[in-house]
Formats: structure tokens, C-alpha cells, sequence
């Protein structure tokens, strides 16, 4: 298929250049799949599979030379049989096949190997396997590598690649950090996947989710204590050295994917963001959608593809009080306002009848009206109010959420927290001070270590992040052109 | 590798004819290799991995066709991560490879296949993978298909199979069953993987364990009832009908794998055995094989090899009051007692020190002393006395185990009862009757079932075989040459 028209957008995120379609390197951008989420619900238990097949089909059908995921493709750690069964068909019919792959490997195949077997670490590099389109992936904090069997800890990725049906990269190489902690090989490596289109090369550093890395750090230290999570925020972007290109961050769900410019730094950074919402929340209302990546030499640019099997999500948020002033209806008179909500959720989501890259009508919505009850005496059970719309939306359970207005307004920010959320507003003194002492410690640590791409401090920095953020902001990968 | 001499057999074990290699179909044969069995342990947790591997090893070494599995590759329903990586991570290593596979598919490669999507059931007619030994194998009552998904009820086997690693055949159509209890189409479908090689034709049987399926029946027929397992002993030679020639079964762990001829009937039995002892009894004390099987036109040959990984396993039985009257020591004391079979113990096994077939010196031997107590007052705590034997022996907590007589020679029997068991030998009078019944019901199903190769008798009686016996014979694989 013919690439699409490029769009508007400041100059290095354009192909400015002539298209030299020998050079461009095309790459399906996504993230946060979260298959398996909700899988047993009747409703909305396959639309993360849904979704991921749609994103497969997307790279099939825009050509692609590989697809990049930024973590979370489970929901769960150890998905179930059915999930892991289904990710693996879907793998199997969509990516492989005897296209040939375009894009050379530079670096070397067996780094990430399964150890004492003489299999390559990327698929496609194994004479036995006819691999069409790569898979790129990192873990994330839902199905990071977890407990510590022979083989050392494994996460769900791990049973994929040895199928050889994904790239797992960005692990975090325990096994010589474990050996030797005074070791010059231990610690953190970023180690890029090296890859060339005709004249165009591309660095790419993974780097999943290392809550469990930066335990053994604490643990080895003697310095462990409980770290509560940072407040939510996304990462400074002054952290990364001056030879990285385009950040793509993954774990947060809102959809940012338009390559966002870094004041004084030369990078983008872009968030795609998840393919299905796992909480009601604002961000994940946002509609959800991948991107078509193309670099050609030192240019990049990026369109984005709105996902067409994801369920539509609309919110509405209203304060009782204004509404009962509003509409002359008594606070004190559940009826009524059972009456005046029930209209509302009616009418909530109609604008969008006319939009047509919206999914299909059979498709029930999931929908949340958000309802401030403050100086409301006493309301319906909510759950009750949802099941007269059972059959007509898919969340009748939290179609209906009441809040009540905190005495601070930091504290009621947690109401709209995602489900998904690690984070925590919250942190004590003696937990900051905890993570400077840490931060110190890290900053000597690394002094010793290999690190390719990021100078110490950005590296220093960047585990101070964190530490600050624990893992709002650990999961990312990093595309260096 | 030149296949190995031929040894004298009975004529129909034996290629009479001159061997023909290009019609020569080669298998080897294994079985229950349970693993996972034990994988925490720290000296036994490999055990069972390590042996499925050289069982792959001698695939390779005997060049053979294909590899043939009958029922409980893995001892857990859900293997760990660690252990399905590793299985995969084995299975990728041998068994693909560029090496042309000989034996020809006839019957339809689609049989069985994932619904929904286009890649075969059959490992090497997937363009996509360059398989050098096919694997085939049925699930046992270990491995068998559980829960209820949105894919059916799937099993272990099903994630190898998708992952294009192994040839899951005998598992249980289900979905057709379901649909319509009174449909033709429904009922168990035996469909044979029919193979050629130059002129020899191979029909293979599988037939994994149908616990579930019989609780499908018992449900909609309104005849739940717990059905006790039957008393532990094989299934009467004479329920196949004329056209088998040879039958595997699995599930049993001794090996009895020199083909047996079945008084009466043209067809011969082999029981592999296990390749790990998954319990202490006698039957696990014979030594572990697998088999090099030659097909050739209406001859086949089976050539047994010792399994080299195998723990080596003694056991010795004595009765602790003869024993004090041969050597003169007292019931009642206790550290008379103690040292006594200290010194048993130091002897078991000893014999087996010359034999140039046993494992490494290395390799800690399971040793199991069974002390019949009866007539001694007291003995001391079993676990404590295996203590001293910590790094001399495998399993030194359950190195000693003390019986005692039972009033019922039926009830003692229990006593030998293997870890894996799960037949009864105690069952009531209600049990058999439901049983007698459901036989019948059983056999009026039947009479509208496809039933390709077993007559209606044969596979009625099968059937009331499972009822009769539950999971302990349920699991065999036909091969008809």
C-alpha cells in the first residue's frame, strides 16, 4: 500500500526530504495493549484481543518493517492460558509469513538469547522461522519478569520470544548484575538493537519497567526501604543525551502519539498511549490510536491511525447542587434526581452519532457519569441505577460514580485516579529524603558502568526518576536515528 | 546414524523383510515425561526436563521421523512459566531444523487446526516454520484441557501447538458435542493423522484422556454422580478391533515397553513407562526406556533405549521383626533399631556400582527403605533419620517410610499406592451399579457416533473402560500400520 500523504508539522518530524522509499524504515507504533483486561466480562471481554488483532492487521496492511510495542501488551502477569493461546495465534497468522524483512540487524542477534540454546535472540534472524514482521517489545509494570526459577525470572514476553514469535528486548540483565555487584558488568545495560534500512540506521534502546532491578540495587545496599510512588506527572524532558531522536513512552494510557517538541533539546517525544481503556477515566477518553512511523536518514515522520474496533468511551461530569438550582428539582428528593440523572445518561455520547470512524452502532458504549453529591443528603445505590441501561451500555456496574468535594484539593485528584495507576500523591518526608540518599548512591554506582548511549547523568537522572516516579515512568524505549 | 542391529523378536516385532530404508517410518517413542515434576526441588527439579531433553537428543541421534508422545508431557495442568519456557526453549532447539521431513500428511492438515485462523494443525505443512522432527502427542489426565474460555477448554499442549512446536492430536471435540447433544456430529471423534512414507502407511489414533468429556455426558444425561476410580490393572487386550496393529498407552509408569502380544488378536502392546519417577513404588524402580520404532509395510520394530539422565532409583522392603530375630536385636530399642537400618540403607543400591550404564556418579540416587513395623512399639521420626543422608541420597525426607499390617490384604495394598495414582481400589456398591447403568447409557449414545475405526462394541466397551477405571486407562494412542 502507497504510504499516506504527509501532513503538516514542524520540520523534523516531517520528511522533508524526496521520499527514497528504499531508505525509509516503516514502523507500527503502539503500546499498552493490556490484552486480557476484563477477559471473563461478556461484554468487553475480548476487545483488547479485538484491538491487538486490528493493530497487527494495521501493520499488515500499511507494509510495515516492524512493529514497536512500549510495554504492557498483558493486562495481567501471568495471563491465562486462553489469552496467552489467542496473542499467540494472532502472532503467528499476522506476522509471520515470507515477506521479506527490509530492515537488516546490525548488532548482534544472539544478545538476549535464551541461555544454553543456540536459537538468535531476534526471530528473524532463525533460519526456521519465515518471519514477515518483526515484533519489537518491551515489558512493562503489568507483565514485567517475575519470581526467580532456573531460568531466572521470566515474564509472559519471555514465552513469546522463545516461540519465536516477538523481540523481547529491554530486559534488565540480572544475571551478571547478580554474579558480582562490584563487577564493571554489572548494573543497568541499555543495549540498542542496531538495524539498517538502505542508507537510513536506527538505534533502538528498550528499556522496560525495572521496579524489581532497582529492588536488588536497595536490597544489596542494605538500603532498603519502602519507596511510595511519586506524584504523577511525566518525566522532565531534559533527561536524555543529546543523540536520541524520538522518545516513545509507554504505561501512561492517554493517546499524546503527535511527536511532542522538547523545549532546547533536539528530541520528540511522543505517547501513543493504550489501545483499550482499563479505567473511566478522562485520559482514557481520549480516543485511542497508533501511529504509522516512518525515518528516512535523520528525518522521522509520524501518523497517527485511529483504532476503529476500540469502544466508544464518553463521560460527563456534573455537580448535583448546580443541577438541582439549575433545573428546580428538590436534593432531598431521590426520585427526581434518579429522574434528572437518567435523562442526563441519555443524552450523554448522541453528538458522536455523526462521527464515521466510529466503531460499529452494535458496539454497547462504556460510559461514566460522574456525579458531585456534595450537600446531597442521600442517594441511590448506584449499581442499581446502572442496571436499567444493562444491554445498553457495556459498564452498567460503574456507569454511575458520586464524589463528594474533599476539604483538599489535592486529596480529591485520587477520585480520578485510573485503576491502572501505581502512583500516589502522598509521600512522607522521610521517604524523600530516603530517595536523595538514594539517588546519591545511584549516581556513584553508575560511575562504573556501561552505558552506551546516555551519559552518566542523563543515566544518573534518569534512575533518579525513578525512584521519584517508580514505575509511572520507567517504561519507555528510546528510537535513535 | 545407521539404525541400530536388529534383535530377536517374536516374527511380528521384528522386520523380517529386507530393510527398505525410503519405506522405513522412524519413531521414537516416550512417554509420562512429566515435567515440571518436582521443580522446586533443589536436586530433583531438573530431572524430568533433563530426560525430555535427551529423549529429544536420541531423536536426533536415531534420525527418526517423528516423535511420538503418549499423554502427561507436563506433571502440572498449568506448568509454570519456567517450565513451559523451557519445554519450548527445548522443542525449538531439536526439533526444527532444515532437515526434510520424509513422512507424507494424507490426511487433512486443517484437522484440528485453531479456529479462526489459517495456520495448520500440523507443524511442517506450515510454510512459515522449517520443522525437522515433527512431535506428536496427546494430553494425559495431567495435562488435560481445563476451564472454559473463549477458546474452549484448552490445555498446555495447545500453547506448544500454537506456537508451532508440537502435533496435539486425541483431544476432545467438544465444541461439536456441545452444540447439539442429539447431533450425528457430535459424540468422540477418533479422526486418525493418516502418514506415508515410500510404502509403508501409518494411521495414528490419539486419544487423550476424557475425564472431562464423560462429565459432559454424566451432566446432560442428569447421571452426576462421583464415580470412584476402578482397582488399578490393564484394560483387557481384546477392545480393539482387527485393524490396530499396534497400541501405546501412557499413563502408566512402568515400562513394559518390549511389544506384548494379546493372546487371540493380530496387534501388540507397548507401555513405555514414564521417564521420571513421579512416585517411590516398585513399578518406578524398573528401568526407564524409550523406544526406536520401525515401521515397515505391515512390520514394525522396537528397538528399547535405556534413558542415560534417569536418577538412578533402589528400593528395598524388609520386615523389621524378622529382621530382629535374624540379627538379634530388640523391638523396643530404638537405637538398635536405627542402626540397623542405617546399615540397610548404606547397602541398597550397591550392587549397582559396576554397571557401565549408570548415570554419573554425580547424580544423588533415590533410595527408598520400606520398613514394615508391625509388632515394633515405637520407631523414630522417619524425616529425621533421612536427615543424615542429606547429600548422599535424592529424597532423604521420605528415604524411609514404615508400614504396617493391615487386617485386609486389599487395604495394604494401598500402602504401594504411587504418588500419581488415582485409581481406588475401594469402591461401593452404589458406584458400581451407576456405573452398570451408565455403560449402557453409553452404549445407546454410541450407535449414532462417527466411529471411523473402532467398531461400536469396541469403542462401547472403551468407554465403559473409562468408567470403569476412570483416568488410568483412558490415555493410549493407537498406531495401525
Amino acid at each position: 500500500m502507497a504510504s499516506p500523504e504527509p501532513v503538516e508539522r514542524p520540520a523534523a518530524t516531517c520528511l522533508t526530504a524526496a521520499r527514497r522509499p528504499d531508505d525509509i524504515i516503516k514502523i507500527m507504533l503502539a503500546t499498552d495493549n493490556h490484552i486480557g483486561y476484563l477477559e471473563r466480562d461478556p461484554v468487553r471481554g475480548q476487545d483488547a484481543m479485538d484491538t491487538f488483532e486490528e493493530i497487527l492487521k494495521l501493520a499488515v496492511k500499511y507494509d510495515v518493517d516492524f512493529i514497536l510495542l512500549a510495554g504492557d501488551l498483558f493486562h495481567e502477569n501471568r495471563p491465562s492460558r486462553e489469552v496467552l493461546f489467542r496473542t499467540m495465534a494472532l502472532l503467528r497468522e499476522h506476522t509471520l509469513s515470507d515477506k521479506p524483512v527490509q530492515v537488516e540487524l546490525l548488532s548482534n542477534p544472539d544478545d538476549g538469547k535464551a541461555d544454553g540454546f543456540s536459537f538468535p535472540a531476534i526471530n528473524y534472524e532463525d533460519p526456521n522461522l519465515n518471519v514477515g514482521i518483526p515484533v519489537f517489545s518491551i515489558h512493562g509494570n503489568h507483565d514485567d519478569p517475575q519470581g526467580a526459577g532456573h531460568e531466572g525470572a521470566l515474564c509472559a514476553l519471555d514465552l513469546l520470544s522463545v516461540a519465536g514469535l516477538i523481540n523481547y528486548i529491554g530486559k534488565i540483565d540480572l544475571a551478571s548484575d547478580q554474579k558480582d555487584p562490584n563487577s564493571d558488568s554489572g548494573g543497568i545495560k541499555v543495549k540498542p538493537v542496531l538495524l539498517q534500512k538502505g542508507n537510513t540506521r536506527l538505534a533502538l534502546y528498550g528499556m522496560g519497567n525495572i521496579k524489581d532491578q532497582r529492588m536488588h540495587y536497595e536490597l544489596r545496599t542494605n538500603r532498603v526501604r519502602i519507596v511510595k510512588h511519586g506524584p504523577q506527572e511525566y518525566v522532565p524532558e531534559g533527561m536524555f543525551d543529546d543523540s536520541i531522536n524520538l522518545v516513545v513512552w509507554g504505561h501512561e494510557h492517554d493517546c499524546r502519539i503527535e511527536p511532542e517538541e522538547v523545549p532546547g533539546k533536539p528530541y520528540f517525544i511522543t505517547q501513543p498511549g493504550s489501545s483499550v481503556a482499563t479505567s473511566l477515566s478522562d485520559g482514557e477518553s481520549i480516543p485511542k490510536q497508533v501511529a504509522f512511523l516512518e525515518i528516512q536518514g535523520k528525518e522521522f515522520q509520524m501518523t497517527p491511525i485511529p483504532l476503529r474496533t476500540v469502544r466508544p468511551f464518553v463521560m460527563e461530569e456534573l455537580i448535583l447542587s448546580e443541577e438541582a438550582e439549575e433545573h428546580g428539582f428538590s436534593l432531598t428528593d431521590k426520585m427526581e434526581i434518579n429522574k434528572f440523572l437518567r435523562s442526563r445518561r441519555e443524552n450523554v455520547g448522541e453528538e458522536d452519532e455523526e462521527d464515521d470512524t466510529a466503531p460499529p452502532k452494535e458496539m454497547l458504549p462504556l460510559v461514566r457519569l460522574k456525579v458531585d453529591t456534595t450537600g446531597v443528603p442521600e442517594m441511590s445505590n448506584p449499581i442499581r441505577f446502572g442496571q436499567e441501561f444493562q444491554g445498553r451500555v457495556a459498564n452498567p456496574k460503574d456507569l454511575l460514580v458520586f464524589t463528594r468535594q474533599k476539604k483538599s484539593a489535592q486529596k480529591a485528584v485520587k477520585i480520578d485516579k485510573p485503576e491502572l495507576s501505581i502512583d500516589d500523591p502522598d509521600l512522607s518526608t522521610q521517604n524523600k529524603l530516603a530517595r536523595v540518599r538514594f539517588a546519591q548512591l545511584v549516581e556513584e554506582y553508575l560511575g562504573a558502568q556501561e552505558l552506551q548511549l546516555l551519559g552518566e547523568n542523563g543515566m544518573g537522572d534518569a534512575i533518579q526518576m525513578y525512584v521519584d516516579k517508580d514505575d509511572s515512568t520507567a517504561i519507555k524505549e528510546y528510537v535513535s536515528a
